[in-house]
Order: C-alpha cells, then structure tokens, then sequence
C-alpha cells in the first residue's frame, strides 16, 4: 500500500468522517452520497489554501486544520445553510505522520463545531495547498445571497472586526504583541468561528448577506452591486476589540476593520423592523450603516460627512487574491 | 479589479457556467444552490491533478481542460449518476490570457459534452493545479457502489484498456509513433468520455461498478474488497486497440491493460442473466472475467492456470500516487 493511500485510509477512519446526518454513502467509494430533504437545496461552496500565499509555510499543522474549514463553511454559514458535509483535496509535498496527525486533529475539532461530515476528497504529492468543499442544506427559496439588499435597511455584522487582519504581522513574525493581545488576536486569525447559528438566524429576516473575507469595503462593494443599491458605511459604529486597539491604536484598527479582510463574520442588511426581534434573541448584530438608492460603496463619519478617499488602507479596496 | 477577480468574472461568463437543470443558483454568490429531485441523491466527487505529478508542465491547456473534468465527470459515471454541475479550485503561478482562453474552451468542451455547469470554484496564486468537485444525481437506492459483487458475476469492462498508459509516453515526449497511432492513443489519454450512458443503463443491472483509473488490477482489488470477494481476470479477454498492440507490442499492451491506470472505462460485474438484454441495447460491454468466493485478485490464462506472479508490471499493482 503506497504512503497516500494509507493517509486516505487514514482520513476514512477519521472521527469527522464517521456517519453524519444527510450522508448516505461517506468515503470510499468513488462518489460520496447525500441526502437532501424534501423541500430543501444544497449550498456548495469551494475554497482553496495555497502555502505561502493564504497561510505561513511553515505554520502550525492543527491551527491549519481549523482554519481550513472554518473559513470553507463560513461560506454555509452566509447562505443560512446548515452545514452537512465537506470533502478535502489535500496536496502534500512529503508525507510526515506528525504533520499529518496534527492537522486531522484540527480539522476534526473544527468539524465538529461545525456538524459536518468529511465524505471524501483526494490527497496527491504536489506543493502545499488544500481545497475543501462544503454542503450544507437550506429550505428552497430561503438561502440568503446577495442581491436583496434594499434601500433604507440597516447594514449590520455579526462581530468584530479587524482582528484577523490585526494579526497578520504576529502570524508572519514580523511583530509581537503582550500575551493576552497576541492569543485574542491569533485565535481569530487561526480558528474563526463561522457564524451558522447567525446565518440560520437570519433566514426569512436579512434581506441580503454574505461572509466578510476580502475585507468590508470589498465585501459590501460585492452586496451593493449584486443587489443595485448603494451603502454606507459609518466609520465610528466599528466593533473594535479592545486588543487590536491595544495592538495598533484607533486608525490603524480602524483601517484593519475596513480593509484587512480574512473575519468570517456576516454582514448583513436588515429592514430596520427585524432588528428588535434578532437583539432580543441575543443576536451578535453590529449596525453600522444604511443601504440607500444608487450604488457604491461610501464611508461616513459621524456627522454623516463623506470620508472615503480619506481613509488609510484606501488602496487595499480593492480585491486581491 | 485584480487579475484574479478578473478570471472569476471570465469564468462566471463562460458557457459553460450559464444556467443548467438542477442549479438553482449559479456562480457569484458565497455559495452555489443545487436543486436535488424528490426521491434523488447528490453524488458528489472530488480530483485534484497537480503540474508535473498528473499531467506534463507545460502542457497544451486546451487539452487539459478537457481531461480534468473528463476524469472528475467520470467518478459519476461510475455511480451510475446523472452529471449535474462542478466547481473549480484553480492555482495558476501567473495569469496569462492565452492559457485560460484556452484551458477553458477545453473545459467548456467537456462540459457540454457531459451535461455539467460550472457554479462555483476560487481561483488562487501558486504552483499549477487543478481540483474538481463534481455532482450528480441518483434516485436513492440505485447507486453503483464497489461493494455488491457476488460470486457467479460477469467481470466486465466498458471499453479498450491500457490507451491512455501506452500514451503516456508520447505526453512525456519520452517515445514517438506513427501519426495515426499516436493520434488515437493521445486522444485516450487527454480526452477520456466518461461513460456516463453506460452507467446510467447499468442502474439496476450491475451489482458492482468503479472507474479504472489506478489500473485494471489495482481497481479490481478495490472492488473485491469492498464485496468481499475473489476476482478473476483473464488475460487473454482483455480488450486491446490495434494502435497499443502496434506500439508496445503484445506483452507491452498487456502490462498496460492490466497495471497502467487512467483507463476512464467503467469496471462492473455483472449477474450473467443481465449480459444480454445489455448487449442487445448495443452497450460497450466485454466481458474480462468473473468474480468467485474468496478474497483477492488472480490473473489466469486461458486455461485457467494462475499467472499472477508472473505478469509485467506486477510491481505496479499497488496503488501509487
């Protein structure tokens, strides 16, 4: 038996691919089976991690992965999906049980926070890189995407922001920070939490949603042009974590909530009447700023005056891989 | 917009990403929405092909993209699944317009070819590779799975074995042929047809099917594991083109067939009552031997006398990466 099929093997056997609500046939045939409700869709959502570019090489093989999941059902999360199943392209350069061992641990974890079920996947010899596609469940009609954001609802997230952005210089070694600044700030970074129960939350009541991962000034750039409205955002309405405060001060973590990308936190566009119901079900919402007639996308501050080409980390508007 | 968003925007507007039965929501939102008939499951696959390890760097990428989803499409073909849709995880080192231009015309080919939409995939900076997940659909229940083989069964191939393995050595510019030679096993090996109309008629009819793409040998041994099974191949049924006889002579073409992987024909057993009403709908079906109690894989002679031991490439059996 060659060393990849012993790792396939090895992944089979796994906690997080053992049975699973939906999956009808896990790994080892040549197709995995899944089943859909009655009156329900799949989400599909792919992602891929390339060594180097989406994470540090080397870098920790169990915070690796959590992420590398968490980050793929994110994107359930956005659709108000319920998670069911994933599969894991993993391509290794060399085989090291160590690395491997750790990393299943990280993913198993996470899969279970997650409620989902690994159904198959492929592991070739190649340099470092993963991709995972993701299931989940959502009734017909009900996904949240991002077109229906409509002019006068509330624009809304489910978190803080900034922090993963915040933390790239500590995960690439090029700062330091005290301790307790550091493990708030790397726990974002390496272990988001995508926010399902949000998400499901939300059906019926946002009218537009998505995951924040190339930043919010793109992200809301994505709703505002799926759904033919512009929005505004008010600087001063950020949720800001007192470390990355600490961290960076109050301009260069605005500038990181803005611009940094990489939360996995939603963001969201609500009637303003569906707000009081969410909060008194103790709803993570953050309103901080309003879909309006027109288009793009514009930064406020508090006095409702326009700063957008004001703000630092301007040029990193726009999306990039 | 950057170069990769770009490329998303392309592939979002490519032909083969418009529309298509069973996606309710297709390219552009954080996740895809399949449509899953009552009384059906999504069968759901994932390949990942990777430079210079599953094809030749550089490499026509026209011809590529029509055989990274030919092998994917293919692992539904041996579900016995209808093709419904696929997502792309593409990693490119640089963007150049001529190769995607190129590599998705390829793609667009196959897809249409076999019934699939693009509706979804990410597109990231790194060493060249390519990872598909593809779906399908299947009324539950009648799936094509590894494990029902039972004693007394035809052992049946869909097609010619050992093509693509005879020309990989024309890929690797390692050998040459004469024109028509090499012309048809080339075109095995970068333009494999998923046998997507003999799994669906095999529905109900076979009790076991895979795709060959480790082997005959090597997938044969799959198989009668997961049945529990003995398998028994007999050398001399095998199916041979003329251009691998002419090229690598009998016992070369041979090796191939049994040992040399990415076949891309359906392998299945089948209860010999079921042969002829099959072979009476023209369905390319030849019968290669035939599965008994027991476990393992046997090669025999037309005598029946075990040759296993003795076979070319036997070294090969196992399953590499």
């Amino acid at each position: 038996m060659g060393e990849f099929e012993l790792i396939r093997n090895y992944f089979a056997a796994a906690p997080c691919a053992q049975g699973g609500e939906g999956v009808a046939l896990g790994i080892g045939d040549d197709c995995a089976l899944l089943a859909v409700p009655v009156g329900e869709q799949l989400a599909v959502s792919t992602d891929t991690l390339v060594a180097g570019v989406h994470f540090p090489d080397p870098c920790d093989p169990f915070l690796l992965g959590q992420r590398s999941l968490a980050v793929a059902v994110s994107d359930l999360a956005a659709m108000g999906a319920t998670p069911v199943a994933f599969t894991l392209a993993l391509t290794l350069p060399t085989v090291t049980a160590d690395w491997l061992l750790a990393y299943a641990r990280g993913l198993n974890q996470m899969a279970q926070a997650c409620g989902v079920t690994l159904v198959g996947g492929d592991t070739t010899r190649g340099p470092l890189s993963l991709t995972l596609t993701v299931f989940g469940r959502v009734p017909a009609g009900q996904a949240l995407t991002r077109g229906g954001a409509q002019p006068g609802d509330l624009l809304c997230v489910g978190g803080e922001l900034g922090n993963a952005a915040g933390a790239l210089p500590l995960v690439l070694g090029q700062r330091i920070a005290e301790t307790a600044v550091a493990d708030s700030l790397l726990a974002h970074y390496w272990s988001p939490r995508p926010q399902i129960d949000l998400g499901l939350a939300l059906r019926g009541k946002a009218r537009a949603a998505m995951d924040i991962s190339d930043g919010l000034l793109a992200d809301c750039g994505h709703i505002a042009q799926a759904s033919a409205v512009a929005i505004e955002v008010e600087r001063d309405r950020l949720p800001l974590s007192k470390a990355l405060v600490a961290f960076l001060g109050m301009p260069g973590a605005t500038d990181a909530a803005l611009s940094g990308g990489d939360d996995y936190v939603l963001l969201f566009t609500l009637p303003p009447a569906g707000l009081p119901a969410l909060q008194a079900e103790g709803r993570p919402i953050h309103v901080i700023g309003r879909v309006a007639a027109g288009e793009g996308v514009t930064l406020v501050d508090r006095h409702g005056q326009d700063i957008t080409p004001h703000i630092r980390g301007y040029q990193h508007f726009r999306e990039t891989p």
